[in-house]
């Protein structure tokens, strides 16, 4: 680990810690508590990803956490790809099961046999369910808060369709869902088709959704997988036709996890600790009361009917009326990342004003009280889009464009290279190893224009050489060390 | 099982499928898969008590599932509860783990050795938090959806107090909360001081909230405990007291389980199917167009304006376009149990009419569109009322007042029995015994009076004498056969 690395997950543990998200004390290693305060960040997020399912006509479902061994069994890349990594409950009470049970790393091998049931002609398809439940794997690496642990906050939609090419309208679908989710999260994103070998278990192909982490590796925040009918067959999920013939499904699944909340920490953060997107955001203003001994009662009122007009305004408002100094508060939800601060004290009231300060620039300005929710309103917008432009800048120069492996060589380890490959096993072993990096995959997704140009800006418009053999080639994939 | 019971159960069954509630045919016995309709319902329960514990200063946390089994084993009486019902993990991928985990049957043995870091001084109390999780218990009698299940959707307050007194307080408030979500669900309930060998493992003393199904039993949806020092002193939660000593906190409980989802349906339900209470009701409006060939598009489209009228009033509306004939629409829905329809044909669009449909009386209305919302607001309102005033005189007149085993023993399994008891352990068996039923305890709660006052109003004023053993007692209990 890199100087830079080590200090950087210092900050991420510390506010952690200070900003009361999550307390990694309990005593089962990479099982943490969530905290209340972000616990309703990850609520909050929660509810952006049922908004996206629910006007997609996602139906909302809760399967159960175990799974019993002989049902995980039947699709057999996915076993071995898990088998490691499951917890096994053979006991209950004082007997010994006769049939293990496993708790799901997935959810899969807990649904497709009720899919098999749920689905009998092509009416009821497509089958768009989904589900926010914890997960759980059993991770042998260094564990880290959100970004690598054994008891994981996860969203999984699972659909069937009656072909391969619904299926693949659903992965589109999937692709627009994942731009709104990220945009009210403004976490720029890169979508990438995993090499083979990378895919899920069990998947015919698999997108991966990646950002960039200030350590300068990438971070997968989750996936999109086309099965086609590689669980259909072993589960027996099958329709009927209108010509009375049966027909496996085709099915998706599009996942993501808690790493968004790693992901907002880390890519946002500051060196004053959390800077939260306004849409997920536990409280968007806090109002701090300026206090002067001989006013208090009117101020701290006026704070209250301002947070009571910014509730029904549909804020989320928090008053500090704590007996502490108003720069002890500004510190504190500094570094919660609440994204405006309102202070009022004796002489706003007079000239019948607010102050209201950016956390994500530090802008202090004086509002008319008139204008408050308007402003209030304006300026969260304009966070939300600072927040990502900035993001999506860093996340662009991140990606450094090279057409040699050597090149390559001298950027490894700084974010993500670009370059082109030959599709051959032998070439990308040799990519992965030289920089001791991974091959996320080729571009895919509604970014790929712009990175294919991006490319060819650099290297020039001819045919694309594989940057380890040199044969011609127009895949461009993303090279990055990964968490 | 009598054949009014055999005939609930079966209804019971039929509704919970054919309403697409939960499908019991996950391949592991007591685990079942909440469907969209269910799942909703129990996620809009969820948020009747998440408002009611926000606005009670509770913290939504989110503690790990596993617990390890020497956090487990602290206190005694603790384990010895709960050890024959506990799912123990014992392998993790190839692995032996070197201390076996639990899932979490309740979370006390999670939460607590990281209350004993968080509360330091009496600026930390009182620490009230809850959490909605699903928790396990290997249940060896017969399972029974959400009666009787063994992975349990459920709510869980913990609190810490400075002493006794402190946390009495909030089991007064604990039962305004209970009394404030209760009336939500429309549903009557009784509390009752449970009996020393009956009480929560671990606790000082338990009060049971229990509500009479249709079967003549009752079933407990919930509970409150006093914990008094039984798990601080173990688990070492303390704080500074101004004078410098270290004091053990006092802790309290509050629970309930998706056994509300079973009471909703039994309590409420009718031939038809369900009858969902308003405050809970996934669809609280259902809107059905009535087509005329030539006038098909005008009626769709003016019920869409409808749904979208509904929708902005804050009220979740459903338009059913489904190509199917009116009546079985209906049906449909009435079985589901939304509580209001709307008819919406070519007639009532000419004279600016809708009708409105009442699911708990079945009452027709015809009702101008200018006052729709405003009646829409005003009959959700009176189902309500409706819905809980006539379970509450059921649950009353399930109550029989006697003062004698003999008088008892013919009444037993037709509801609630109350009478007097000495508080011996012998005469309490007796009771059990003859009556084939469990003791539920002493009244407690606010309807304490009021069954005082009914036994006083038909056994006499004088001291009352123990149905068993005839001793002077003040003590009345309920006693019923339970679920």
């Amino acid at each position: 680990m890199t100087g830079h690395e080590e200090e950087f997950w210092n900050w991420y543990n510390d506010i952690i810690e200070n900003a009361d998200i999550s307390d990694k004390r309990y005593p089962v290693k990479g099982m943490n508590v969530w905290r209340p305060y972000g616990w309703k960040l990850t609520l909050l997020i929660d509810e952006q990803i049922r908004n996206a399912m629910e006007s997609t006509d996602h139906d909302e479902v809760c399967f159960p956490l175990l799974i019993p061994e002989d049902q995980f069994a039947k699709e057999a890349e996915h076993i071995k790809g898990f088998n490691s990594e499951v917890y096994w409950v053979t006991h209950a009470g004082l007997n010994e099961l006769d049939i293990k049970l496993l708790l799901r790393p997935t959810s899969e091998t807990a649904m497709y046999p009720l899919f098999s049931l749920w689905v009998r002609s092509h009416a009821d398809l497509p089958l768009k369910v989904f589900q926010l439940v914890n997960t759980f794997r059993y991770e042998t690496k260094q564990t880290r808060s959100f970004i690598r642990v054994r008891e994981i906050h996860f969203f999984e939609a699972h659909t069937c369709h009656v072909d391969y090419e619904d299926a693949e309208r659903q992965i589109q679908e999937d692709l627009e869902i994942v731009e709104d989710i990220m945009k009210e999260l403004c976490l720029p994103y890169l979508i990438s088709k995993r090499p083979d070998w990378d895919k899920f278990a069990g998947a015919y192909y698999t997108l991966g959704i990646d950002t960039l982490m200030p350590t300068g590796r990438t971070l997968q925040l989750g996936s999109i997988h086309q099965y086609r009918q590689n669980f259909s067959k072993p589960y027996e999920i099958k329709y009927e036709k209108d010509d009375g013939a049966h027909e496996y499904v085709h099915q998706t699944t599009y996942g993501m996890s808690e790493r968004l909340v790693g992901a907002i920490i880390g890519v946002h953060g500051d060196e004053k600790g959390l800077v939260l997107p306004p849409k997920v955001a536990p409280y968007q203003v806090v109002v701090v009361p300026i206090l002067r001994k001989d006013i208090t009662t009117e101020v701290l009122n006026e704070c209250k009917k301002i947070q009571e007009e910014l509730k029904e305004a549909g804020i989320r408002a928090h008053i500090d009326n704590r007996d502490l100094r108003p720069g002890n508060k500004y510190y504190h939800w500094e570094m919660r990342g609440v994204p405006l601060r309102i202070e009022l004290g004796p002489r706003d009231m007079e000239s019948n004003h607010v102050i209201l300060v950016r956390r994500d620039t530090g802008e202090k300005m004086q509002v008319s009280r008139a204008d408050m929710i308007s402003t209030v309103n304006e300026h969260m917008d304009k966070i939300s889009s600072n927040l990502l432009k900035r993001a999506r800048e860093k996340l662009e120069a991140g990606v450094k464009v090279v057409d040699s492996i050597d090149d390559a060589r001298e950027v490894a380890g700084e974010g993500i290279i670009l370059f082109a490959w030959c599709g051959s096993y032998d070439c990308a072993e040799q990519i992965e190893i030289v920089l001791n990096a991974s091959i996320l995959g080729e571009l895919a997704g509604k970014h790929s224009d712009y990175y294919r140009n991006h490319y060819r800006s650099i290297v020039g418009d001819g045919e694309h050489r594989c940057a380890v053999c040199g044969l011609g080639t127009d895949k461009l994939v993303f090279v990055a060390r990964t968490h």
